[in-house]
């Protein structure tokens, strides 16, 4: 089924069935549009369902919606950070790197509509959905790294290449998502271990955990 | 004179002066709250002046206001760009960042709050305000380097740094401006030559760029 598609009126969908279903078709439709121009008519008619049934679901309305939109996108890019403990590390970055551009390239414009927090509601908490997937996304790494007790200096490397691969991901759809994904992916694979080493300089437990990544290979 | 530090009541301002002094109470005052938490009267007072004469300088009010105050904060920022074209770019690089922590530093909270673009107003034009800095940034630093027609990888390169830096700084008022500003100030110029060196791998025009850097020492 694409996101797009209507349910047939007579198909009866349990809740949680049906909160996915108007959860996509919303979905589908700030990522096309700013949030502000869609209506919740506009969603009701994507999941070919009546305005009331929406509001049944959503009684906070579009802010409500929204908010759980993002909320699930938010959630299926935290999949992208599924990756077994096995192996060296840098490969293991990479294929996170990959599923994590393909959830860009799939969502584009709903993906930067994520990181822009949108402009109808409350950006505290919109902002706050997207801080949490930074978060996660560091969190992850550093344990990744197998790195417990992380310095500031490391902390903070992590998290300026994090934020450099979210500008990257912009820049990228605006460019026809140019480079090719797995050129981007490389690069920023290259981009991770060049700051690491420039932080190892002033940073011994950053020193040694590079030292550990070129072991590895 | 303090920026909090209320003008005498008696005193004359010419309107430029008043402008002035009331987005410098209103920048001090979003520098320490939210902007959902300041009120025109707290404007008012924090300026020693009349609600109405808030009003009459800013018609639309608080979103007025605000606006004028980030677009000041804004101006500031740019003006840490202004550097000489003369001498080796890497230190260039290192004079402007040194005004540019500063400005972080005085600014503290409200530099946060302009890069968030605060939450009470349409998020597209404040949004817009803080591109148009990054944008200059980007600018500065290729025409700096000498760059004018900058081909995609170096653009893209010169960005997520600028975005890097940007996190640096959010980060750096987080924990209490550690590492010390110049530590902080090295640290990025360093991270600056290590992604311009992984691009300069896929990249001739970058790969020139580089070499030249390196020759000037």
């Amino acid at each position: 089924m694409t996101p797009s598609a209507p349910v047939p009126a007579y198909r009866r969908l349990s809740v949680e069935e049906r909160r996915s279903q108007l959860l996509e078709a919303a979905l589908s439709l700030f990522a096309h549009r700013a949030p502000e121009e869609v209506s919740l008519d506009d969603v009701a008619e994507a999941a070919g369902v009546s305005r009331p049934l929406v509001y049944r679901y959503f009684p906070g309305g579009k802010q409500q919606l929204y908010e759980a939109a993002l909320r699930s996108a938010a959630e299926e890019l935290q999949h992208c950070f599924d990756e077994p403990r096995k192996g060296p590390s840098l490969p293991r970055l990479a294929r996170v790197l990959d599923r994590y551009l393909t959830f860009v390239d799939q969502h584009d414009a709903g993906f930067s509509a994520l990181l822009q927090g949108g402009s109808v509601v409350e950006t505290s908490r919109t902002t706050a959905i997207v801080d949490g997937v930074r978060r996660a996304a560091a969190e992850h790494i550093l344990s990744h790294l197998r790195v417990t007790e992380p310095g500031p200096r490391l902390r903070m490397t992590v998290r300026m290449w994090i934020t450099a691969v979210e500008a990257a991901s912009l820049i990228w759809l605006d460019e026809d998502k140019q480079p090719p994904a797995d050129e981007l992916r490389d690069w920023l694979v290259e981009q991770f271990v060049a700051v690491l080493s420039v932080t190892a300089r002033r940073d011994p437990q950053t020193s040694a955990l590079v030292e550990t990544l070129l072991v590895e290979g």
